[in-house]
């Protein structure tokens, strides 16, 4: 694995449908090439093609800027996911910070298993343990220590295996490509699972994205006012936004209120937003990274034990290639070189 | 009342607390003054003075591009809100249409009352009655069709008393506002009670506000596929945001993730946007809109029978005007001239 000023470098592009398999060298473009750290294969000509047509106002694939809506699934997709969510690892590594404050968690389950810091009972917990966690770590304080909090925590945390910053472990041709369509008139999002607060702490320094082009699982939050009487915002257990799968493309209206002309996903999680995509007239862009180098990055898939390959999905996308014609540019497989 | 290109035209601006009245000509400076709609009064004065520090590297109040968010009311902010809510009216006068492909309506209350035209009847409709008449004229058929439908509707329809599309209602002075603000860095947000996916039809034509712009009171949808299998988000009755009152800086945390450093509201609705808004650090501009003229538009307050005049804001704006210090601008008066 090569990395770059602390992202990890994707490179080696795969289109996996024509099963072409190129392995030009990218860095003496580095300095021209908007998308230096990808391969120069078939889905790097797919999105500049995509690029050059949708902004060719002589073209047919033309989108006005105002469409220009690309989205952008967060964990798998545009950083690394593995062990686990880093956000789940927050809520995780956040509970012995609120054991201090309130000792008495240190008696209550599930809390006593996670201060444990035994592996083995934590894989053991069920998903109502888990939501006391994300109840507890997420919720019950306004918006702005939440976000303080998170910022505190990004700054040291260091990733088991990469031992670097989380916020470090971003997609560098992820990162090419957004960039890359901005600098086009796109507006780029993230359309997340995770929680909306949380990645909208990090998003404009990682990713270059304002919080208001988060779009992610979502909690209330309540209006109220503090001993002093001034205006806050507390965040509250209860789920708005359930940013994932069906929970995408209604995020998307919610949120966005456009149809994307771009979507970029790489589990099951992202089917109904890569399908909503597609649905829309004129050019589109649906792509799916594929992870399958466990020495630099993570295998996922059927072979592997990690990760959720989206064998389903890419059966699917097949099959809808084949009848649609129009899937010219949906599997493509992108791993660490 | 003047019109200029179909648009209400404010001008007249009357600093409340002060008691100052300013009746200055402003046509000759229409040209080049980006509040060509305003008097030179105080509050013109204080919009300009805060886009001027709040955009000078050199001052203290300076605020960062990224920050400079502005949030406006809608109904009676932005554009009239008389008789009743023009998304309300929509509501009424789809029935009929309703009712052609649903005949057995004809029979059931309240659409019977709706269909009869009876004005005093329809007075009497109850919060359930109204919410049936939305439930069955703003769910039940996709994001698309329901845009088309108010699309066609918009292009039709005149307002009871100007006899203009409802689109041309829009108050000059605050599209001023608008402009100014975006020609300096500023994104603009349209925050309303109303329907997010109404006022998304025609926010960018009107306002030159995108649809992502726009936070709005908001119901799910749900993703599903038609009869060919095409992806599709159907409007559901399932009410996710009620965008007024304190809802309204919840629905803004949910979308955009910033609080606001301006915000523009005319009634006790925006209330809590507005000390939102004021809480933060910085320069703030909180204004608040004021009816007051029957003859060229509408007369708001105690002394009227029309609209929801904030007196127990403003007293509220005058108690924290006395003990905060800050509120400068609390409270204008913007009506016709």
């Amino acid at each position: 694995m090569r990395t770059v000023l602390g992202a990890i470098r994707l490179g080696h592009v795969r289109f996996l449908v024509l099963g072409a398999l190129l392995l030009a060298g990218v860095d003496a473009h580095a300095q021209t090439d908007p998308l230096a750290s990808w391969n120069d294969g078939a889905a790097k000509q797919a999105i500049l093609e995509f690029v050059k047509t949708t902004t060719d106002q002589a073209s047919l694939k033309f989108v006005p800027p105002a469409a220009r809506i690309a989205t952008f699934d967060q964990d798998g997709t545009t950083w690394v996911e593995q062990p686990m969510y880093t956000e789940v690892i927050y809520c995780l590594e956040r509970v012995p910070v609120l054991a201090k404050a309130k000792p008495e968690l240190k008696d209550v389950e599930p809390f006593r298993t996670v201060l444990s810091g035994d592996r083995e009972a934590l894989a053991k917990l069920t998903m109502p343990d888990l939501e006391k966690i994300l109840a507890a770590t997420l919720t019950g304080m306004t918006v702005e220590e939440f976000g303080a909090q998170v910022k505190d925590w990004l700054a040291a945390a260091k990733h088991p295996r990469w031992k670097r910053s989380y916020t470090e472990l971003a997609y560098q041709p992820m990162l090419e490509v957004m960039k890359l369509l901005r600098a086009n008139g796109y507006k780029t999002y993230i359309v997340t699972g995770g929680g909306q607060d949380f990645v909208r702490v990090y998003s404009e320094s990682v990713y270059g994205i304002p919080p208001e082009q988060v779009v992610g699982s979502a909690g209330g939050t309540k209006f109220g006012y503090d001993k002093s009487g001034r205006p806050m915002l507390v965040k509250e257990p209860k789920l708005l936004l359930n940013d994932d799968k069906a929970g995408k493309p209604e995020g998307i209206h919610l949120m966005i209120g456009r149809r994307p002309v771009a979507a970029f996903g790489n589990s099951i999680g992202d089917k109904e937003m890569l399908e909503y995509t597609q649905a829309g007239e004129g050019a589109r862009l649906m792509m799916l990274v594929h992870h399958d180098d466990t020495a630099r990055e993570y295998a996922y898939g059927a072979k592997s034990k990690v990760g959720s390959f989206p064998e389903a999905l890419m059966a699917e996308a097949k099959r809808r290639g084949w009848s649609g014609g129009r899937l010219r540019c949906w599997i493509w497989s992108v791993h660490v070189r």
